[in-house]
């Protein structure tokens, strides 16, 4: 059995925003008890991961993690039609991961204690973000 | 309902080579109209990636950006048996990915307007990659 | 068909290690002969990687590279409640994968002759890891 659906996330600009409460829903309306959900997103300046979902700090330190790794405006970038956070928005985005599945198991995300799934929108300015999920199994 | 198919890539050496058309043709093939599509790369020095389809710069600043942090011959890498690329080749392999999925929607990967699927070659010689494509559905 | 397993790895601290074995006889025991196999870490502070098999420096020169980008007590952190390697394993995991599929071919994962399936554990202490591997196809 396969369930689709699509998310729209409206984002504020850079940050992570949590999707697990929306993607458990996609699971318990799909009637699927066992088997995967499969997260991704339909864009190359936004990404998916699973995070720490218990202090805030985690993911204040990975944006300074990533503004050390990939700045803004690095002079050796040279795709920078939309502005300076347009090439580091896809190096971000190919170090982190555009999709990712959760075991379903009786009918939820078999997610650990620890672990949230979120949308990091890389860009500065707000976005609207397509994110499909697809639960497969029985 | 289950189709897998193998993919022979011939790469010319570093760089980046999309896949896109070659695994919607193997969607298109399978008769799946629904569910998933997942490649896979059986290599550890060449990776896989969901990446901006329009503008050449993109890969050519991602080639930068893993030259500066993964650079050839770096002094404290030990695994140089293959030469100064075997091990940034296995590292810029681990910082992207050796799988991905893509959901399918009406027979088709349901991609992101500017997203593409590409295979990125991390040694400086040609290779013969193998990816296996396995499309799950209904 | 879908057949899910969950399996215990006690780890002796910072290191790869090698589920490889496990992760087939998962897929041996789900008597499923195409499809694909998931592995799924349920933590934040350990991760997953397909990575060379054969020459032990590979995994050796990743951990130097791992320590000097996301090096532990960079004081560029704030979330250091269980430590200096609390926040660089949050790092390392983003940066390498929670998750991971692997296509599987009469009735084995269909790895590359140089891939193993490993964890990697980023906390300096030993820990208990699991990880839900969930073989779906027919």
């Amino acid at each position: 059995m396969i369930r689709q659906q699509e998310l729209h996330v409206a984002t504020d600009g850079r940050g992570t925003y949590d999707l697990t409460q929306m993607v458990q829903a996609a699971v318990a309306d799909s009637g699927i008890s066992i088997g995967s959900c499969h997260v991704f997103v339909r864009h190359t300046s936004a990404s998916l991961m699973l995070c720490e979902n218990a202090d805030p700090a985690v993911q204040h330190d990975l944006e300074t993690f990533m503004q050390k790794t990939a700045p803004d405006g690095d002079p050796m970038f040279t795709h920078t039609a939309e502005g300076p956070d347009d090439m580091s928005a896809h190096v971000r985005s190919i170090l982190t991961t555009s999709d990712l599945s959760v075991p379903v198991t009786n009918g939820r995300c078999a997610l650990g204690t620890w672990q949230g799934i979120y949308l990091w929108e890389h860009r500065l300015a707000p976005h609207q973000r397509k994110v499909i999920v697809t639960i497969s199994g029985e």
